[in-house]
């Protein structure tokens, strides 16, 4: 409130000149957004001149008013914006034929200079994916964050319960600059168990075995599904195993399970769910080394990060993986302008590309369609080099059956790709 | 039809002790075959005891007739049985209180002594998995066969075509004393390319990218999906790629597409299908090295084999891999009187468990459910205990989208499992 | 705030004796609401009793301070409250052995008296269904509402464009004493037409037709998808039809597409979803006469309407059906106490029951689980008798095939039912 | 054997006008039939002249030697056949370029005159819809068959069990003429119970509910899920009801459950399976006055019948209708020369349209697209005038979701296509 307060009280005029720079832009209709866009303007005495994406801007910029003309590339008129300059916003009318509508744009907040780590100390966790809360830090990109995640359940390194359980997330993370339309790159530089304790679910999911199966297994009702994770040998073992089990050890594999944005369309998930935003991706292959690619649907993106696990088998058939809190370190940074229809995952060894949808045939249509769109637009193979490659050398990992949507990451290794001309 | 005359020219009466031993017994209603069993006898003079599974037979056998009357465990009676002896052949009548019906049996003819290996010099090529087809040849529990594939367009190792397309088939084998509820298990010793040229698709099918994926995609319509196989450096490429793909090499890894046998209940299915019997698996993890387990539904089980792939991506997503001929030596085995749900695989590094099911989601549930029996069933595991086993480090693979089903496989590490009590 | 400092500044011990009725409570951990129950207070002097759920209270209310030790069934210790009174608000504190936490309570809004009705001007339209919006308008349990709705483009009955596109929605309207574990009946007493145009979609979506069917479809880019509405008549016909469909009638069929409440856990979605609280149901059978009820999910449920549709075959095929904008008025009640899995629906003729998931097998297993469960409840069935009457008479309708999730709906006749025990 | 023998004692060249006429026509690669043709000839002295497809064909006739030159519509050679004709058959080779395979023809056996209705006894009830099953009648296009069917059970109206379980059926019946590509009519014009009882099952099967249900659903052992069948009044009751249940009636709607013609490929699946040539459909709208239509896959297309039900709900939710014996009536035709993709139906109210696929996602889309293409072809309409009628008036039924495959019927009303131009 203070802030804008002493914005409010600054003679105007001053700040003529910084109508040039870059602008992030919305549409407004009806109270809502209704498409956004980058603004490049530039100032000469009243005169200013620009681009929006694709269109021409021409117009005057005098005391707080500017008056732009839009145009398309064939030179016919796509509409004139009309506003006043206010701070770092600008807000006005829209007048495209009998339509008239409004826009808002802010300048955008991305600062140049050395990228910078933020060691973030999480005071709130979250249960949903939302782009209506609060953020929690806002960042650069380029910058780093180094922090930590409180298990599926709340629990922190400390064994203290610091939220309800179902996935709480660290964050939100604003990322200055970032826009609907861009892709924000996450790249886990550390991903690290920070205590000797995990716990998982002991019974597959019915929807995972076939309906007999459920009828006839005889559970036990008190069966320990706690873990103990031996630091130094790198593996787990169940903490209290019955005689069979007492030698069975299992490699750790430390993963982040939620990876996220804020959804599109002012939707709020559960942090159990995925979609093309991320989220409960619970796809072992994000683990310290791999980059992220997130469409982002809202200014600032807003990152989440949580659901550590020690390790996980295909699928966490069991509704829970090892389920342990973690301590991360990322650097997150921006493609502008351009989008994934999905997460995206990239190793030293293999691109990957995810499919989130309500099937797995659905799941595993996305993510091969994204996979041959990635050959295509990245490596310039037509539809049928990149088919014929995919079907030659394209493998599945089926990353999670228990959650509100199916998860299949489709995946070919770097190296068979690096002869493309 | 000469052995089966002289047969019937020898006095019968001569073989009359020879009820004694091991028969393989079909009970038949209407015409048809209602249920199969073994049947163990033991003639003592006239007296004759023995088992059928859980019933006990007692009775007598003078000149060629055979009465028995059949016990249950717990005392009670299940019926009697009255027949005449033939040559290896027993048939009559089962009374069962009211309900009176047939029975046929014939002596086991799976014969004792050293395993053979056979070369198979295959004639006809067929195109449907079914038991109506006469064998090709009939081989001992223990054999081995020496024999080749032709590719899946009928296409032998010197170019000449053999069969129509759509996986032409080896085969069938005829398995002495192989009855259902067996196992059979098919050692792959050796799977070697004998070609130097394969052929796959180029389009990856409609089923497994979006909707709007084929409206947009501009495929080249003379695409040439002919492949070269460098069998000294074990890599395959294309054989007229454009600029782009010149380089493109990819590591061979032979593998058969089909084996199966004869599906339950007189059905005959296209060399395309895939069931608990087997047939057109398309997995990749079926190579050298490799065992196959499948159940048996038909006396003889009846084996087919075809298919081979030089190498494959996940799934098949073309249609085709890389479709070649194959010499191939294979051991063939018994497990008698215990079956599996589908097949299953074990090789040196892992157990795997198929699913074969309408959907994706299907074939998971059975895949992982199939898992779950074996762990529980060959190391005594309780339900909670196998469960959380998986739940920790199964993987799957998806082997097979383009066909009338899914395929996906169930795997876990052997060395995960070898600490086991 | 106003409102707020004024109760402060009153002397707070003049409410005391208020502390006797109905309290909507709820615990809340981290910030959030855990759950929520009904609780039942009377006070006598000082001693307070009381009832929340199974649990029996008692304690004392003195000054604005309230304690309450609660107690389970079986007499064992379930904890103790610990509060102050503020107006028609209780907050506090709650120990469970070492844990503690807060509640809250707010007395119950409903009040006794005659139903009213409410005619409702709608000034905004809303295209999430989110219990984040404001209440447009609070009703009681028993009152009616007089509406009108605008088409799913957001066009009203003047075709003034008064929301963007995307089932913008009348309401919430927030039902007074409403809590989590309630029924709301919706009973639609007048679902009538209000202008004579409507608008489709003409082409298939691509989920509903076979991958072939678009290869090959020759779609005219220009075709006229809008419709005439003959009030009189109740018919539709094409505004412009060719030469071949100039005669064709269809009988006009007047339903609600929306109605829902406000999505449990802080959720979010866009009109276009559908789920177990409702939403873009499209069912042809939410006509005028019909009652719809549906799950509570938050205190006041938060009732939304809209997308009304002249008439509508199978599935909404096409995306939209015949779009337009509707006259409905609609009497909304309370079962407390009392929940449902999904929407039901309940017509002179037919009890229905709504299966909402990602698959249509899944949305099929759920409706006719719901139904078999209705019947057991409600007829007093068994298992047995529920199934193998719905084996015999169930009857499926397959609601939505086009949106985030499929809608099917089970049914039975209710004349069938009337001559049960 | 015998016939034949005598056949070839025949002096041939009396038989040499004979060529003229219409011939069934099939290529033959190693030893498969790979493709099948109507021909027509014309001999003029030992000049011979006809049309095979749009092939024009032209040679001579001498003794008992055909030879033939195949020619395309532009005028380019196809090949050239060289046969032998012995009696109503002939058998050559053809070449075409440097490829040479056989050919062999059947003089058309359908013969002109009136109609003739067959009175059939069954003797023996087959369990496999397969072609390699010998016709148990042949009959002529526009004939019609009397005649009866057992239960799915196998028992008949008198009570007496006839076959095993499993949907046996009457028939095979061979039509007369029908050849691969042609569509079988079969007009049901009586279905009538034949006996007063009735079977069906009493537990919804496992996958048409929520997997919990099972878990928690208490099925009596002993549910006696007989029904008796009041012939008189036309309603089914259960035979032992509880107290509940006794006054429960509901009406009866005889339906043939299966209906189907040999599968293609010389394939053979078990009665409980459906397909694109019929089967098991369990549609409960196949009753008397409806005419089914089936594509053919075979020669003579093999005529199967049976699975009668007094009634049935949606899918056939407990594995079993009210499954009883049944007379039954129909017509059979054929339209030659046409292909359906998959079985349809047509009533007095109703075009109808099969969609059988592995999920009811694809039998949806199945259907959809089947009638969308009769509407294309039957009406003229264009793919936008079809989509928006069927968007606007297609409904949708849920015949089968039990067996191996899943059937969904799309149906539209007759009446809103009466005035289409």
């Amino acid at each position: 409130m203070l802030r804008s307060m002493l914005v409010l009280c600054l003679p105007v005029v001053a700040f003529a000149a910084d109508v040039s720079g870059r602008w992030n832009l919305h549409l407004v209709r009806f109270g809502e957004i209704a498409s956004s866009a980058r603004v490049e303007l530039k100032a000469d005495g009243t005169k200013v001149t620009g681009t929006l994406n694709e269109l021409k801007l021409d117009g005057t910029f005098e005391g707080d008013h500017l008056r732009l003309t839009a145009t398309r590339p064939d030179g016919s008129n796509w509409g004139a914006f009309d506003g006043r300059l206010q701070g770092d916003d600008i807000a006005g009318t829209v007048k495209q034929g009998n339509d008239e509508f409004n826009w808002k744009a802010r300048r955008d907040s991305a600062t140049a200079g050395a990228p910078k780590t933020h060691t973030f100390e999480p005071k709130v966790f979250y249960r949903n994916f939302s782009g209506a809360i609060p953020p929690a830090l806002r960042i650069n990109p380029g910058d780093s964050i180094k922090t930590y995640t409180v298990d599926a359940g709340g629990v922190d390194s400390k064994g203290v319960r610091r939220a309800m359980g179902g996935n709480p997330e660290t964050g939100p993370f604003y990322v200055e600059g970032a826009m609907p339309g861009d892709t924000l790159t996450v790249k886990f530089t550390r991903v690290r168990l920070n205590r000797d304790t995990a716990r998982s679910g002991s019974r597959i999911v019915p929807g995972a075995v076939q309906p007999d199966y459920y009828r006839n297994a005889k559970f036990e009702d008190n069966f320990d599904s706690s873990w103990k994770l031996d630091l130094v040998n790198q593996t787990a073992s169940l903490a209290k195993p019955g005689e069979r089990l007492k030698n069975f050890r299992i490699p750790l594999q430390p993963m982040i399970g939620c990876v996220g944005v804020a959804p599109p369309s002012n939707q709020s998930f559960r942090t159990g769910w995925l979609g093309s935003w991320g989220g409960n991706l619970d796809y072992s292959g994000v683990r310290e080394g791999v980059t992220v690619y997130l469409p982002v649907f809202q200014e600032g993106a807003l990152l989440f990060v949580g659901d550590g696990h020690a390790l996980s088998g295909d699928g966490e058939l069991t509704g829970d993986a090892l389920e342990t809190s973690m301590d991360v370190e990322f650097t997150v940074d921006l493609v502008r302008g351009r989008s994934t229809q999905a997460p995206r995952f990239e190793s030293d060894e293999y691109l990957m590309a995810s499919g989130i949808a309500n099937s797995l045939q659905e799941a595993l249509q996305m993510a091969t369609t994204q996979l041959a769109n990635w050959l295509q637009r990245d490596y310039k193979l037509s539809a049928s080099e990149s088919n014929i490659i995919l079907g030659a050398a394209m493998q599945y990992e089926i990353a999670e059956v228990v959650d509100p949507q199916m998860h299949i990451v489709a995946k070919i290794r770097k190296s068979l790709l690096a002869g493309l001309q």
